[in-house]
């Protein structure tokens, strides 16, 4: 544990954030003390995994160092509205939220963000997340700052604005790629192709941006101008209009960023 | 090497996969003999990293055991002319051409696929790539299948037409993810934020589908039908056709495959 004044740390919320964040801060030598929840299965099971008391309402957090609310984005003001005046340091973990939406509760306030896609039943390796810091308050942030430093190897200071970009960035890089694998694999469900072929090219599509820049990293038939295999492509999607105009659009992009010159009516 | 007749291989090309293929080949114990490509620049530089002869037609080579054919899409009917009537085994290494390209050599024809996004300043393991296999034959099959196992854990038989399929969705889920992380790329550095924070949840988000089905383990605002976040985003891009463009298409796509009911004019 580091010097830091979070001693009782009270967590809000039991979803898949919450989980990595509560488990990461327990290896980190740190006391969950609160787990607060509406739903009393989600939160026992957290607050057990934690050793942490389960509460389901803000009386029942007794003087905690810091609050950490990790809800879904619309449910953050309306905890916010609970804590009015509770003077609790606190902060959420969203991407898109304004640190402002606590700032009627009476003292230092914050965002402490994990950059990072989290599901439940997944492990993540947290001390390669990337932790975005905001606060109310110089001093306050430095707290965080620390906090984040036992958890993580990247901390960095990003204020509301930049964090929404951040958050968009991810959402292309993120869940975007995702729903591309979902297609990728209804492609080869559907033809008895094993999805586990596609498995080592999507880790080296990844893998390779971590050092070389993605545009340089591009392959594929569009960069290289292939037409003849991209009229090939859609021929064979011809009746799937959701894929078609995927691909068309990716393509045309592509073909457009490396400067291939087309007619309009090729693809 | 293993128990396999090609003790004589030449490798045609002198490109990405021609490299990593060559290369492999040479870790696994083989002699590459031959190097054959149109311009001296790469193919010697290729040919000395494989201590390999380098020859700029067919009539250079000596009789090889077999010809790898690892080049441009549109290049292998023009060297598949050339090799007509030549009577030597050979394969070609691309995703969508026919092996029926290679039909009028005059012997043994196939196909030798790996499935893998190559770049020659990239590593890549490629006992981790997997190599799909098509040939004229039986026998041939096997011993390319047996040459393939020397190289790699994952060999699978695929013929013209699944091939092509498991090409296509290797551009969805590889070429258009990695044009989703240019485009993260270049949201970020215009708002001055560094792509590094980017990187571990791009590596996060290939890593999860390698464990879990990816319409399991997608995240987002799309999937959790979360509209004011959603309309936020829209806000940011506004201005940026292409990015609307494609945040749209993802977004409506996602909102449906999570059954979400949203209005038509909601985003």
């Amino acid at each position: 544990m580091g010097e830091n004044n979070f001693i009782k740390i009270a967590l809000v919320g039991a979803g898949s954030v919450a989980t990595h964040l509560g488990l990461a801060l327990l290896d980190a030598g740190f006391k969950v003390e609160f787990v607060l929840n509406r739903s009393s299965d989600h939160g026992e099971v957290l607050a057990q995994k934690l050793d942490a008391r389960f509460v389901t309402s803000i009386e029942g957090l007794n003087h905690p160092d810091l609050v950490i609310i990790a809800v879904s984005d619309d449910a953050i003001p309306i905890i916010a509205r609970q804590l009015v005046g509770a003077s609790f340091p606190v902060v959420h973990t969203s991407g898109t939220v304004s640190k402002d939406v606590l700032r009627e509760t009476g003292s230092d306030y914050g965002v402490f963000y994990p950059f990072q896609t989290f599901s439940i039943q997944s492990e993540v390796d947290f001390s390669k997340v990337p932790v975005c810091i905001d606060a109310s308050n110089v001093p306050f942030s430095n707290k965080l700052e620390d906090l984040a430093h036992c958890l993580t190897g990247t901390v960095c200071l990003i204020d509301d604005e930049k964090r929404k970009i951040l958050h968009l960035a991810g959402v292309f890089a993120s869940n975007f790629s995702n729903y591309l694998y979902t297609i990728a694999e209804e492609i080869l469900i559907k033809n008895d192709i094993p999805f586990d072929l596609l498995l080592p090219l999507i880790r080296e599509t990844a893998m390779k941006v971590q050092i070389t820049p993605p545009k340089e990293a591009q392959t594929g038939p569009a960069k290289r101008g292939d037409l003849s295999t991209i009229k090939e492509h859609l021929h064979l999607i011809q009746n799937k209009p959701e894929l078609l105009e995927l691909y068309k659009l990716f393509t045309n992009n592509i073909l457009k960023t490396y400067s291939h010159q087309i007619q309009k009516d090729d693809i």
